[in-house]
């Protein structure tokens, strides 16, 4: 039986991220924001877990922190772990920290052990990825990638500070932002474990699963045109009730994208006008969201859903306004890191479950620089941005010992062109 | 060919319909509430408009203005004409006045001619119907049918203001309200010409409608609790969406609605929480109103509506509380009276085309009184509560010449027991 201080540690690793959670703006509740003292604080934490992991840290450019576990030779190439250590408000403990705590605990394992491998490997917690602060998500992983818009620095607050003035107060040089890319050839991959989000692995009884794609979304905002009158006096067969028509849209989305598998269609928002309880709707506005793990799968999706809106609306002779509001491609994780992501899952005794991210993360951006993978982890009901976000200290355990064995085995491909 | 002073004038009626819409509290929009000063100078035109058709004209103990045409024989008792004088806010001109204006234009046909008729006619311009002041409806019908209810004198205006101080501003002596009350016996039946303030006579073609009932009303307050979850991680085989299934409700409600010629039914408001564009809505409440002209069409419909809630939402597995907020009966048209309107309807060479009112008029709190009797008017879009409220002067010429051949040639049936 291997001793517990050469094995990632589910309790530290649990613990850990509580600690991170002390570092909020708020004392009953989690929210740390981009360049924030909070995040100063944090900061100061996760250096000083990655020195005693015996790396070096540093926090670079953009305000990430980065630590680096030098390999057999030095200077040599790395496999990049990672996440983010801001929130969103009024936050879970585990989105984003999760990945860098445990990573950090990976890498505590083989310092115990006295290991060096033949790639170097670095923990990088990421400054902003939520976009709380700035409205403008993804800031610390762009920075890595080499794809940060120096036109968001001129972006403001809600009190009305630049983020330029932002990383001048944080100690940083808003003029070396740059200076945070780095070169393809010193990262052979990017590797990121995370909270599911989602209730799949829960469902089926299962700690981890690979994920095979970050998926693309399509939004739109509909405005639905009837004729508003009294709710008492309007005949049935006389009316062009925008809300009638809007859930016949509503239940559309849903049946379309029920109809195939991984495909998700949400009706999040939606407002009826004038909105009394004895008056026709008029008009009402909602938004649609539409997710799929393939282009081709959403952009399908995406294509049907706006046909059978336009059908239904002229059917019942009401007007339609459809305005795509939002498209993001798919984030393939490549197939050879979901390979060997899979084969450290299969040596732990476990089957190898792949699945599709509904959500964002910053193995995204970080595509642009270098092949990602990622590692899901179960949380408790599917629950994230929430205070009940919640995972297990066993399955904090598992899934580092599955990044580990990971990270240990991990042998790179050839570069990309 | 008559003599156009011995005639109701369709333009004279407009033209006073203007005139009280400029006794409003705004300059660019019509609104004119219950004891307001506004209200006493609509009074001060109405009474000077009854004096001009020979009737005599006072105020009575609630603020309405009673015009009393005296029949052939002194202290007979008397055809009620009347409806209402105040208004919602930014309302149309016609709602209400018209029924007012039009009563005095018949009576001033008929003073012009010279002619007395075996009963009175009275014209009431009620002083508030539409309850926008103090939240309680038909306070000026009510006192005279006797049903004025002493507890809502406590009630107060949005200015802290209550009723009983309000009254004595006016002028009035709240411990009076009382004597606005009227004897059965000295009320023959008591008939409303409005607007129709739906589009069922000018789909039609029609000027004119005699009104069969005014439908009673059931209304809701619906809450399904789904669970809320993140619009990219939850597959759409576990999701619990609130708004997904309050769609289906939408539906159902309207589905079985329009199964049954004269049952209407509402969704007017919806709110879905979180509301986020990104966030699988886990509660959402909407309101519904059913109406039809008969009680027992009207309670078959709501228990429909009610069971299908319940089985959508059993089916998607979400929770859900249907709340009954507001229940009223349906005020039948007395049968004797639509005959005799008909007749007059008849005599015009029109069609007699019978609808049921969707809306609530004064003539529900007087039928606690008397029989009551309404001829409806064509409005332009079937709209209401609204500044675009219209009618054509021809058509108020029209119905008021309707109203005075029924007014001449009504012969009353026995008193109601």
């Amino acid at each position: 039986m291997t001793s517990p201080t050469t094995e990632p540690s589910g309790t530290r690793i649990v613990e850990r991220c509580e600690a991170l959670a002390r570092c909020s703006e708020e004392t009953a509740a989690l929210t740390r924001v981009f360049l924030s003292p909070e995040q100063r604080a944090a900061a100061g934490l996760v250096q000083g877990w990655m020195r005693e992991a015996g790396m070096g840290a540093r926090v670079d450019e953009i305000g990430n922190v980065v630590g680096r576990y030098e390999g057999a030779a030095a200077r040599a190439p790395c496999l990049m772990l990672g996440s983010h250590l801001d929130t969103v408000r009024n936050a879970g403990k585990y989105d984003g920290m999760l990945g860098v705590v445990a990573a950090i605990d990976c890498v505590h394992a083989l310092h115990a052990r006295g290991v060096r491998l033949a790639h170097a490997i670095e923990v990088v917690g990421f400054a902003d990825e939520e976009g709380v602060r700035f409205g403008s998500t993804l800031l610390g992983s762009r920075a890595v990638a080499g794809t940060f818009d120096a036109k968001v620095l001129d972006g403001r607050d809600a009190r009305g500070l630049s983020m330029r003035e932002a990383l001048r107060d944080f100690g940083l040089d808003p003029a070396h932002v740059g200076r945070a890319a780095r070169r393809r050839e010193d990262v052979l991959a990017y590797a990121e474990l995370h909270i599911e989000q989602g209730p799949v692995l829960e469902a089926e009884g299962l700690p981890v699963g690979v994920v095979t794609a970050i998926s693309g979304a399509t939004r739109y905002t509909v405005d639905v045109q009837g004729m508003a009158g009294h709710a008492g006096t309007v005949p049935m067969s006389l009316r062009q009730d925008a809300l009638a028509a809007a859930a016949e849209c509503v239940l559309a989305v849903e049946a379309r994208c029920r109809s195939e598998s991984d495909v998700v269609g949400t009706v999040g928002r939606i407002e009826a006008a004038p909105g009394a309880t004895n008056v026709i709707p008029g008009t009402v506005r909602f938004t649609i969201d539409v997710r799929a793990p393939l282009d081709s799968q959403r952009r399908a999706a995406a294509a049907d859903v706006e046909a059978a809106i336009a059908a239904i609306c002229a059917r019942r002779d009401v007007g339609v306004t459809i305005a795509r509001t939002y498209e993001e491609r798919t984030t393939a994780c490549a197939p050879w890191l979901q390979e060997q992501i899979g084969l450290a899952i299969a040596a732990e005794g476990l089957p190898v479950r792949r699945l599709a991210s509904g959500a964002g993360h910053d193995a995204m951006a970080i595509a642009d620089l270098t092949d990602v993978g990622m590692l899901f982890v179960r949380c408790r009901g599917g629950i994230s941005h929430n205070p009940l976000e919640a995972i297990t200290a066993e399955d904090a355990a598992l899934s580092a010992r599955v990044f580990l064995r990971f990270a240990e085995n991990f042998r790179p491909v050839a570069a990309r062109p």
